[in-house]
C-alpha cells in the first residue's frame, strides 16, 4: 500500500482557532505545518511522509481508529 | 493498491456555498483546490498523490470511516 | 489490484436531470464528465485513473460504503 | 487479482427493454454498449477493463454489494 | 490469483429451454455462447478471460454473492 | 494461489446415471468430460484450468458457496 | 501457497470397501487411484497437483467446507 | 506460506496400535509411512511436500478443520 | 507496507506538561524526542523507523489498540 | 511468512516423564528428538523445517487450534 | 511488514523504579537495555530487530495481545 | 512478515525461580538459553530464527494463542 492509503484523523473544531500541527517524520521531531481551524470546521488529516505525529490545541473532538477524545 | 483504491470520504452541504478544500501532500502544506457545493449536494472524495488532508468549512454533514460527523 | 476493482457509489435519480460529475485525479481537479440521469435511473460508478471525486446535483440517493445519504 | 474477479452487478428487468448500459474507462466517458433485456431477464456484468460505469434504464431492480435498490 | 479462482453464480432451470448467455469481455460486448439448459438442470458458470457478462433468459433461479432471484 | 486452491462444488446423486458434465474454459464451450453417477454417489469437483463452468443432468443435490440447489 | 497447504475433505467409511477415487487433473478426466476404506476407517485428502475432482462410493459420510454429506 | 505452515490434523489414539498412515503426493499415491499410536497417545501431523493424504485406521479421534470424526 | 502506514497512539494530557517521549529504535534505545503537551491537547503518534518505544510522563490517557489506560 | 511465524501446539504434562517427540520432515519419518517434560511442566513447540509431526505420550494436555485433547 | 509495524506492548508502573528489560534477539540472549519507569509512567514498547524479549520487574501491568497481566 | 513480528508468548512467575527455557530451531533441538524469573515477574518471548519451542519450569502463567495455562 502507497501513501495515499495512509490512515487519517478527523478533527472537528469546537471554537475558533483549533490548531492541527503536524510533526515531521524522521531523525528531527518538530512542527512543519499548523492547519488553523474555525468553529465549526472539520479536518480530515492522513499520516504522510513527512507527518508522523498530528497535535491538537484549543477545543475539538478527534475521532480515531481506538474511538473520540474530546481535547479540553 | 494503486491510487485507485483510495479512500474516500462523503460530504453533504447542508447550506449553500460548503467548501470541500484539497491539501497538499509533500513537503508543503497548502490549499490546491476548493470544491464549492450548494445546498444539498453530496460530494465523493478520495485522498490522492496530491491530496493528504481535507478541510470542510460551512454547513455539511462529513461520513468517514469512524463514523457521520456535523460541521457547525 | 489494479483499476476494474476499483470502489464504486451507486446513484439513483429521484428527479430529471441529475447531474453525476466525475472530478479529475491530478495537479488539477476539474469537471472531466458529466452524466445526467432521468427520474429513477439508477447510475454505478467506480473510482478510476481518471476520477477521484464525485459530485451529485439534484435530487438523488447516493449509496457508498458508509451508507446512503439523500441529496436534497 | 486479474480483471476475471472483478466486482459485478446484478439486473432484473421489470418490464420490455431495460437497458444496462456501459459506459467507457478512460478519458472519455460514453455509451460502449446497451445490452437490453426483456421483461423478467436477468443479467450479470462485472467492471472490465472497458467498463468503470453502468447505467441502468427502464423498470429493475439492481443488486451491488451495498444493497439492492430499484429504478423507477 | 489466476482464473480458476474467478467468482462464479449458479443457475437453476425452472422449465425446459432456459439460455444461459455468455457475453464477451473486450472491447466488443457480444454474445459467444449460448448454453441451453431442461427443467431442473444446474450451471455453475465462472466469470473467465472471455466472459464478462451472464444473461439468463426463461424461467430459472440464480444465485450469487448477493443472494438469489429469479427471473420470471 | 495455483490451480490447487480452486473452489469447488459438491454433487450428491439421488438417482442412478446423473452427470456432472464440465465445459471447457477459453474460446470454446464446449462438453469435455461427463463423470456418471449411481444412486447415492458423491463427487468433489474443482473449477481448473480446463474447466470454467460444470452442468448437473439428473437428481442430484449441489452443495456451493451460496448454499444448496437440488435440480429438480 | 503451494499444494501442501491445498484444501482437503474428510471421507468416514460407514461399511467395508468404500471406494474414494481420484479423478486426474488436465486434459483428461479419469481415475489415477482408488484408496479403498474399510468401515469405521478415515481418510484425509487434499486437491493436488493431480487431483482436482474427488469421488465417493459406498456408505460413507463426507466432510467439506460446505458442511457434512451421507452418500447412501 | 511455505511447507512449515502447512495445515494439520490431530489424532488420538482410543485402543492399541492405531494406524496414521501418511499416503504420497505425485502422481502415485501409495502409502509412505505407518504411524503407531498406542491407547491415549496423541499425534498432530502436517500435510507436507511429501503428504497429500492420511488413513487413520484402529479407534481414534480425528481433528480437524471440519470438525472432530470418531473411527468405530 | 510502508512507514506511513505504522501503528499509532492516543495521548490526552490531563494536566500541564505531560511529556510524549519517543525512544530510538536500533541498538541503542535512548530518548530522542520530548514533546509536552498542555492540559487538554491531543497527541496522535506513529512509531517510526526512529521511534520503536514511546514513554508517557505526567497525568495522561493514552489509547492504544489494546484498550485505554490512565497514567496517575 | 517465514518458519519464525510456524504455528504451535502447548502440552502441559500431567505426570513425570511426558514425552514430546519430534518427527522428521522429508522422504523419511522417524523420531529426530524427543523431548521429556516433568510433572507440571509447559512446553511450546512449533512446526518447523525438521518437525511435520509431533507425538505426545503419556497423559499430559494438548492445546492445539481445534482445540484441547487429553492423553490418557 | 517492516519493523515499523511490530508488535507491542504496553506497560504501566504501579510503583517507584519498575523495569522493563529488552533481550537481545539473536544467537545470545542477554539484557541490552533497562528502561525505569516511575510509579504511573506508562512505556509502549515494540518488538524489533534487537528485541526478542521483554521482562517486567517491579509492580506494574502489562497489556498484550492476550489480555492485561499484572506482576505482583 | 520478518522475524520481528513473529507469534510471543507470556509467562508470569508465581513462585522463585522459574525457568523460561529456548530450544534450538534446526537439526538439534537444545537448550539455548534459559531466563530465571523471580516471583511475579513477567516475560513476554518471541519465536526467532534461533528458538522453535520454549519450555516452563517452576509455577507460572502462561499465556497463548490458545488461551492461558498454569504450569504446576
Amino acid at each position: 500500500m502507497d501513501a495515499t492509503h495512509g490512515d487519517y484523523i478527523v478533527v472537528k473544531a469546537k471554537e475558533q482557532g483549533v490548531q492541527v500541527i503536524g510533526l515531521t517524520r524522521g531523525l528531527d521531531t518538530k512542527f512543519h505545518h499548523t492547519e488553523k481551524l474555525d468553529r465549526g470546521e472539520v479536518l480530515i488529516a492522513q499520516f504522510t511522509d513527512h507527518t508522523s505525529a498530528i497535535k491538537i490545541r484549543g477545543k475539538a473532538t478527534v475521532m480515531t481508529k481506538y474511538g473520540s477524545v474530546d481535547t479540553d
